[in-house]
Parts: structure tokens; sequence; C-alpha cells
């Protein structure tokens, strides 16, 4: 189930249609899933910020480094200029390499693109080494390629697909979740979509409720092994609103609080990155706004607020999705080169627990 | 009543003695409260690190701005170098200047300081405004002085005392608080010890629990106010683990899930800060690891998580702690300059909130 | 002289009408000096974006900090807001919580500003020490007042005046220096405008010749004293064209390179800093512009170069010209208390080492 | 010729023995240069901090973004735990991914790698699309393999080899270049190098001499083309002075200053990083190191100021050896699809020009 089918529905706040960050108009998402024999629990999933050349016609962005142990690429020059001129794919760590290879064979062939010389892939990555043999690199750039010509709008797959196919998190299994925020017309009636890749732990809590504690899993019950909570999670953030790339990135800082909320333990080992972007007509990088002094729109600091409302709430319950979404699994450890099953969350006695507590 | 006195206990660590920021040993903490006629309603609390010559013996620190809509002094200095060199004050956002005057002064005094002629000092606030005339700028260097030379061991004062008199929180009366948290002896047996100056807005969840939804008193309620979750947050983490500066700038950083974790709305208004040291002998900067090469020890980043997980859980609590100590308080708004009340959280209704969910 | 008398015209572009920051117009700058006794060799120097209430019209603004050994005030909330809300006051290093105190003072008395609660006071400094008994305080909040409501257009004095009354400068007179560079009309015709205060060490060369080695005085000579290059400098940057805060932080960010073809050594004691801000009407963040989704006219990445090109040269020049109309000056010595003497560049020496080389 | 062969000897300090960044014992140097056919001039360097296994054995590192339009991989891996893994490759823009899949293929090979299921690939790269058809990706990780197992000490070849085979520096042929100083040794002794791969324009000095000027080829000339000076630089600085990665992120921002005193411009295309990293072995993050508590020896802040005035000379010095080592270049540009030739600098005319000015 979704984690609304449950009664879980963090914060204030509406969602869109879909609850999903499909629900920013424009955004498309396409995911390619690799599973084969024993071993390959792998994929990739593709966020486009709109359908058009993303090249030519740019999206503002931010980009927020909860922590930095992880590979994402692109990252200077999203800073530097404020822009994401690619699709984004998540994958695992060790194909980053082949990701931003399907990205710039992708962006070269594009018409409009026969002159371009320079592109900055953004690849993020979570390492699903605990289900997938990643130092076999089975994902190629066709499969990248394949999740970026693929993407649509509307209902995203979540769970044990695309760049969640082997990913962890808490214990159980973890994946691809998404959710949305609309904000009430008197506060600009913007949307705010989140998709995330989760792979991370700590002592998880659902809305509150202490339920790793509670199912006896979770980071340092045994203080035996610091390495347990470790992971990552990438966070994709998209919204209407008309915003600065400064702005942009503030909303992205914002997400790691919905994350937080999810008992995270932000442990050393846990790459957790928040990209964000702008699909907004107003602000978009045209080649006209590129090449001459022009007017963009954008929401002042002060009427920031409840898009950061928004997004924290949205990425609490997009995580909540990647779990819920998930199925068990089983999969190759990396590093033993065993055999590993890792379940999803136990649905009956998650219920139980949340119906105590209310 | 403290958090725990309710039976609120974030988290899987265990705390320390006093469940305090001077659970790490030789930390000291020093208030001046400072209430007058009706419209001042302000004070300072001071930080000690150790009660040495902290401008010779410097003590490795971390900085972490989650939001910078403040006025904390002291910031680049801290960053480039890795060090803080004076007491902490905290206070109201308007008396700044006294605080660090203060500082200045007394650094200068200290025996074995005659030829010091510079100084970076530390000083963070949140407005008080709501409760105290901010505009009279009441608080003088005096008070910051007494400050510190009155900072103790031993149990800390709680609530609306020293620089929480005139804070709000969630629209309910927020304050000074603290908490710590012990690692076992496994994970290094370390203490972290969190205290806050609490000031800021949001939808209030207290152990996951919704109080401000239950209590109708949050956030975007009416959709009207954008502003009125601002205010900010000083967080000051100690601990005697011996860590790099880079480790305690990220040991800083986790000390906002625990501020996310108590519905924190991280608005455009509000200032988040979290400044964080190590009060361990084996990286304490003397004169003399200051002059020439020398060793220091340091907790490898592998060995960080368990700290991470401390500092989220003390954190949590120590803003727990800081409300619920809280008291009403009555004084002056210093925008209308009218008499304004704000009432402590309800302890009644939400013990009872807190029993039905468990 | 100042540079350009001396036929030292570093770059290709050209100056405005005074070669000074006030040729960037509204921009105002007002300095008082504090000369007393034997001891007080100080002063402060207040650089006003406009004439108007700066609260009110906020300017975007940029930082960079090259060196973080510095006390700078308002850091955190120039990154977050992208902006500046009060006049900039620079002075020594021990004074800052007077000129702070100023700054508050004047922005609360301001019509229109008896609201206002926070205010966000930008202080800069360089530790003059070395002519200036520091630790005497002499410079008070009336003194940066008096700066800030004496602040006027045109021609801007320079030397060993108002916040560089006492600096030193590769082992000569240092201090307040100020040039521009506008740009050509097809590339925008905007203007930039840098003021320094000049206080740092290195090698020195101008124009590329090495004059500190031709005079036998520069950082390393004797391989002792590794602390004989520190000191600091304060680059304040204005242009009239319309930049967001991000490139505003680009362009403070290429002053450096100015710094660095002066020769200086950007030791670890130096604190050198960068702020720039934009005066241009259509970025200005006017009360209606902070209130609503509004537009905002920007240069794009693509067009920066001319204006990182201008910046570049103005700040090589200000550095000469803070230097050359610096005269010989004798105070006090702030660590023994004895009395001291720094020789400006010794100008006969100096032409005669450039026409050789030319 | 070198730069000293010229009599072009920026700075105070003393080279090592080769004048390069392999002064810095155990820093190997390895290069493939690609020309083939008309349009293929591209190549790719690797420097590999020791020769030992990197993975197990990394060292401290720094890293500083002067300007951010590039591609280099693993930027928040290094900031977040201050340390590299691997060899560092320098290629071209486009054939970054191909250049990651060499690393992580290396290091997944490496005898006690069997159970690495993570590797932080650090790529650095400029943009040779003037010469050559960079769209044709003709650089594979064979060739970056090849790079890394052909690493050496000793000399280095300079110029349009490697990774400068197609690059190009203010409108003459640039390439790799190198330098090296020795600090004296009551200053510690220590050894900093660097490597550049020069791409990038502006407005040429050379020790201080307008050259550009003077041969009529620089940024702005005709105030036409904003971008001509773009193109990007890319600085690898070693040292076996023991250092914490801040300290190393410290030095890495002062070799801009180098670049700052060829007359770069900084322009928006301009990806322009730095890299450095520590050799000492009471730095090194061993296994033991990395596994529990443990003590390093560090440079205090206090003697860095030597180091920063070395790599500062380095840097320059390299950057005049990428290019006086340089030979006229033949290829195609990838934007036209045409035959482009870029001349070295013109080694006689710049003699004399050298020569009248001393």
């Amino acid at each position: 189930p979704r984690s609304r089918d449950l009664g879980i529905a963090p914060g204030i706040l509406k969602t869109g249609q879909h609850n999903a960050i499909t629900d920013v108009q424009g955004v498309l998402v396409g995911q390619v899933t690799l599973v084969d024999a024993q071993d390959v629990r792998t994929g990739v999933t593709a966020i486009l910020p709109h359908g058009g050349n993303l090249y030519q016609d740019k999206v503002p962005a931010g980009l927020y480094v909860a922590n930095g142990y992880g590979k994402l690429t692109g990252i200077s020059q999203i800073q530097e200029l404020g822009e994401i001129e690619t699709p984004i794919l998540l994958t695992n760590t060790l194909s980053v390499p082949q990701a931003a290879e399907a990205i710039i064979g992708w962006t070269l062939k594009q018409p409009g693109n026969e002159q371009v010389v320079s592109v900055n892939a953004v690849v993020g990555e979570t390492n699903d080494s605990r289900l997938n043999d990643i130092r076999k690199r089975a994902l190629k750039a066709e499969h990248g390629l394949k999740a970026i010509t693929s993407a649509s709008s509307g209902p995203v797959a979540e769970g044990a697909v695309g760049a969640g196919t082997g990913t962890v998190a808490f214990g159980w299994k973890g994946g691809v979740g998404t959710s949305s925020r609309v904000l009430p017309a008197k506060l600009g009636g913007y949307t705010v979509g989140v998709l995330v890749q989760s792979n991370y732990g700590g002592v998880l809590q659902i809305a509150g409720q202490p339920v790793g504690e509670a199912l006896g899993q979770y980071y340092l019950k045994d203080a035996l092994d610091s390495e347990v909570a470790d992971g990552s999670i990438m966070l994709i953030v998209a919204t209407d609103a008309p915003l600065s790339d400064r702005n942009l990135t503030r909303l992205a800082k914002r997400a790691v609080a919905g994350l937080a909320r999810t008992g995270a333990s932000f442990t050393n080992g846990s790459g957790d990155y928040v990209l964000s972007f702008s699909t907004a007509a107003s602000v978009r990088r045209t080649a006209e706004r590129r090449d001459e002094v022009s007017s963009s729109q954008s929401v002042p600091n002060g009427s920031m607020s409840p898009l950061f409302q928004a997004v924290i709430e949205a990425s609490e319950e997009a995580i909540y999705n990647s779990m819920l979404k998930a199925t068990d699994t089983c999969g190759t450890r990396s590093d033993t080169g065993k055999a590993n099953c890792v379940k999803a969350l136990p649905l009956e006695q998650l219920k139980a627990l949340l119906t105590t507590s209310n």
C-alpha cells in the first residue's frame, strides 16, 4: 500500500492528484529495472524537469548535501550557475559513469544540440550492494538511455523498481517513493513534488511512532556495528513555483527535515543529497534569457516558508511510500557473494502498531 | 517538568548525570535574566567550553547554519581555523554588539592575554521582541560579563531564563533547555551535551505526537500569516570526544535532525544555527600545539555515527525541556508596543494527549 | 599620488569619472579618522549602497571569504537572503561591536523603521594594532554614526584616513584606496567600483614589477617570522549592473585576483574578505518586491565575464592607491606598547624602478 | 623551453629537483596522448598520490572551486571526508565517464580490494573542443587505465601531451605543466608540487609583463566576444607536509593566486578547480587509522603561510611551463567541424619582451 492507504498522512497540507513528483506539471519519470539470475538487482530512474530540449531550456536548480559520502555528479556546475541542463538519473554507486555516458550521449543527439561540446550530467546514486552484485556493473548506458526515453507523466511506480530495485532502508526493503503537496491558493497554489531513492538507516519512526524499536530492528540496537545504518538517500524535489536558484537551494535543504522525521541517523557512510528544480516558465533559462539581460519572476524570501513546509511533508511521505510499496527481495551480497534476502516492512504488525497509538 | 518527568525520552541512548550540556566535563554555563517593568524581558546565557584561559587554550569547533537569517558573530573565523577562543554568549537580536563587547573586554583582561590584539567573539541570538521591547536594548555588556563570570558546572536552569527569558516557540513560551547523551563504553563512552535557546515555529510534535494540531495552534493553520512561525533557534553542542573540526561540523549538522523531529518548519525568518566544540584534552589547541607540528587524536570518520545519533536525540530533548520548563510570561511586543502574554505548553492537556497515544 | 599619476594603470578597461567606488551612481562614502596622543591611530569608513532607507530598500549582495581569519559581521544573513540592509562600516578588529551598535542605532532611527526589530549590521575590519593601541578601543559608536551621516558622493579620501588610518601593507603604510572601471557600451556600459582597506602582506609587486624584492622588504625575506605578512584586507565592490545575488558572489570572488596580482601571500592570519552589492533599481529589494512575486532583471551568467575583468582591474588599482596615497605614520604598537613608525612607499625609488622596466 | 630557461622564475622560494609535482616523494604521473587523423587531439593525465593501494591507504585531501563551470567528479565525498581514495585523472569534458570507469575498474582489481563496493572516482577535465572533435568521444576507459598503470616518478612531460593535448590558453597553445617549491629547513623543509592542465583565458601576463597586450591577443580586445576567454584549468597540488584536510583546502585555495598572476580573467565559462593532497605518512588514512581513535600529526594554522607562498609560486610557474613547452597544434574545431590551428607562444617575441623589461 501507499502511506495514505494506512492512514499515514504527514503534515497539514493537501497532496496533488497523483501524490507524486509528476503532479508538478511537465515533470517526467522513467525507470528501468534490472533483475537477472541471483546476483543482479539494480536499475535506474530518470527524472526529466520537462519534455523539451533540457539543454537549450535549462531549469534553475538547487542542491543540498546533507552528508557527502556519495558520488553525485554535476555538483559544482549546479552550484555555480544555479541550473540543470540534463535529465537526472539515479542508479547504483558503481554505475554512475554508465549513467553519465547515457545522459551525455542522449544530450548530444537531441535536435538543436549539434554544436554542444559541454554537458553537465547529473547522476545520483545509492549503494545497493546488499542485494545486488554491484561489482559486476551490470547496468549499462543503454539502460540509462531507456529510462530517459521512456519517461512519462502520471503515476510513478514505487518500491523495488528502477534505482530502488536493490536498496535497503532501516533494515527493511527500501526503494523508490514519491509524494506531493499543493499550497492553498492564497499561499500561491504551487505544487511541490518529491521522489526518493531510499537506502539508509537509523531508528525508524513512522508518523512519530517508534516502529523500529517496536519491531526490534534499529541502528545501535546491539551497540555492535556502527556501519549498519549506512546506505544513502537521494531526494529529488520539483516545484512549479518560480524560484531563484538560491531559494531552490533553501528548498532542497528543508527536504532533510522530512528525512529526519523518519528516524534517519545521518550516519557517516550515508550519502544524503537533495536536488531541486523549478519548472516555472517565468524562470526557465531559455536561449533568450541566457543571451541578454532579461526579467525573471521569483517568489520573494518572505513567501518561501509555506513551500518549505510542503517539501518537508512530501519528503517524509515519499520515504514511507518507498518502503511500504517495496516487497520482499532476495539477491546477492556483493561483499560476501552470498545470497541475501531483505523483507519489506511487515504490514500487519505495522497496522497494529499504528492502531494502538491512535 | 522536564521532558523525562512526562515520560518523553527521545531515542535509544542514555543521558548523562544531569541530562545537561554540563555533563560534558569542564563545560560551564552562566545566565543573567533581565526582567524590568512591563517591557524588558530578555537576558543572556554564557557557555564556556572550559574554565581555563579559552584564548590560550582554544577548542576545536564546528558550525552549521541551517537557515542564516540571524546575526551570529564569529562565523568565518570558526570555519577558517576550526576553533573557538572565547566564551559563547546567547542573547537577543539587537544586543549582539553589547554581548560581543563583553566577550572582548573579558578576554583582554584574562591573565596571560596582555598582548592579545585580536578576539573572535562568538555571540548567537534569537529575537525576543514578542515579549521584550528589543528596540530599547536594555541588555548591556555588564550583563554579558556577569553571565561569563558566574558560569558554573552542574544543573542548568531551563525555561524562561537567561537568553530564553522572552522567547516563544510554536506559539507557546520557549526558552533555554538542555539535554545529554552518553555512548556505551564499546562505542567510546563519550558524552554529547546540547543547550538550546528556542524561539522558532512550525507544527509542534512531541515524541511524534501531533501536539500542535491537537491543541489547535500551528504554522499555516489559517493559511494567513506566513511569518508566524519565524523566530530562530540556537543550538550549542559540546562533546568530550576528540574530534577534528571537520567532524565537529558534521556533528553540528546532525543536531538539526533533532530540531526537525519537533515539527520545525525552518521558515524563512528563522535563524537556525548549531555551534559545536570538543573539550577533549587531546585536541585542545594549546600554545604548544599552535606553535609547532604536533599530534592530535581523533575519532575516525567511520566511528562518528553513534555520536551523530547522540546529538540528534539530545537536541530533540533539549528543545522539549526548553518549552516544558518555561512558564507563562507577559511582556510587551516591540512592534506594537502593547502588552502581550505567551502561555507555557498546557501540561495537563499535553499529558492527556501523550497518555492516549501510548 | 594616485596609481595613474605614476603611469600604473592595471588592465585594459577605462575608469569612471573619479576612478572611485562612488562612480557607481548613488554610492556614498563617509570617513572618520581618529588620531589622538601617541597611541590612537584608527578610524572608520562607511559605505552606503544608496542614500535612501537601506532597510526598506535593500540591495542584493554577495560575499566571498578568501581567508576567514577576521570578524566580519552579518555573514550568514547576507549568504542566506542575498542582500544587505544597512550601511557597511569598516574599522579596527576590536571596535567591531561599537560599529555594529552604530549601525543598529542609526537604522532603528530612520523614518519608516519604527517597527523594525531585527537589523543585520555589516561591519568589516582589519587589525591596526601595529600603529594603534587597539586594546584601548578608542573608537565609539558615535564615530561610526558620524561616518554614516557624513557619507557623500564624489571623490573619496585615500591613504591613512578612516578605517585605513593605522593599517600597514607589505611593511609600508597601507590605508583606504579606491578605483573603478566602466564597461564599453556594447558590453552593457556598467560601472564597477572598489574600495579597499589594505593591511596585509606578501611579496609586493606593482604592475608586475617585483617592488618588494627590489626594495628588500617582503614576506619570508629572512625565513624567520611566518606572521610578518599577516594583517587582512577588506574589499567592497559596488556595481550598477543588475545582478542576482549569486552573480554578485561570483563578482566578489574575482576581486581576489586583483589582490593576488599585488603579491599578496594570503597568509594564515590575514582576514581577506570581499563584499559586493548592486545598486540597480531593477533588482532593488523594495517593500513591494519583498512582499509578492515580482520580476527582477538580471545579467545572465554568460554575460558576466566583462564584469569579472572589471573588478579584477579595479581591485588591483584600488590597492595601489591605498598605498600610494598613504603617508609616513607614527603611533604605538599594541603588543609592546612602544612607539612605532611605518613609512609610506618610497615614491622616488618606486618611480625609478618603474621607469627602468618600461 | 621551460619557464626558468627563459629566466622566468616567479617568487622567492627554491624549486625541487625536477621542478615538478613528482618532487613530492611518492607522487606518480602517467599520461596517454591521443592523436588520430585530423580530429582527435586529446588525452588523459593520471596523478597518483602514492604507489600503494590508494583505496586502503587514503590520503587527506582538499578542494577549491574557483569557478564551478566544470564536471569534476568526486567533489562531495572529498569535502565530507577530507580524503582521496583513487588516482586522479584529467581528461576532456565529455570523456569524464570513461575516465571514471577506468578508475573504478582499476580500483576494484587491486589486491586487497576484493570486497570494495564503493569508489569515489576523481576526474577533472577541461574542454579541448577547439582542437579536438570532443563529441566523438575517442578517449576510452582503456586509455585512462593505461595512464594509471604507466605512472612514474621523475620528470613529467609538459605541453601538448596527455590531458593537455588539445587545450588552449590565452589564445595560444596550452597544455600540461608542472613546478615545485621547497621550503627552507627552518620553515619545515616541505615540498609543494603543482601540475596544471591549462585551457583558460584572460589578458596574459608573464612575470608581470603584459605579454598579451604586447602581442595583441587578449580577452575583450575587440569588446566583441565575451566567451573567448573561456576554457578552464585544473590544478593538482601535492605536498609532503602533514596537513589536515582543512588546511589542504586552504592550500588549494591559494593556488588560484598563482593563476591570477598569469592574467586569468576567471570568466563565466571557465571551470577553475584545485585539488590538493598530502603524502605524509603521519596523516595517511591507513586501515588502522580509519578503524580506531588514533593520532595524526599536523602543521598548525600558524605555520601554514610559507606553504601558501609556495603553492602560489609553483602554480604560476606550472602554468608558464604548460604554455612554453607546448607546440603549434592543428586539429578540428568541434562546433564547426573545421580544421583549426593554435600556435604556441612565440618564443622570440616573448624573449624580446622580457629582455626589454629587465
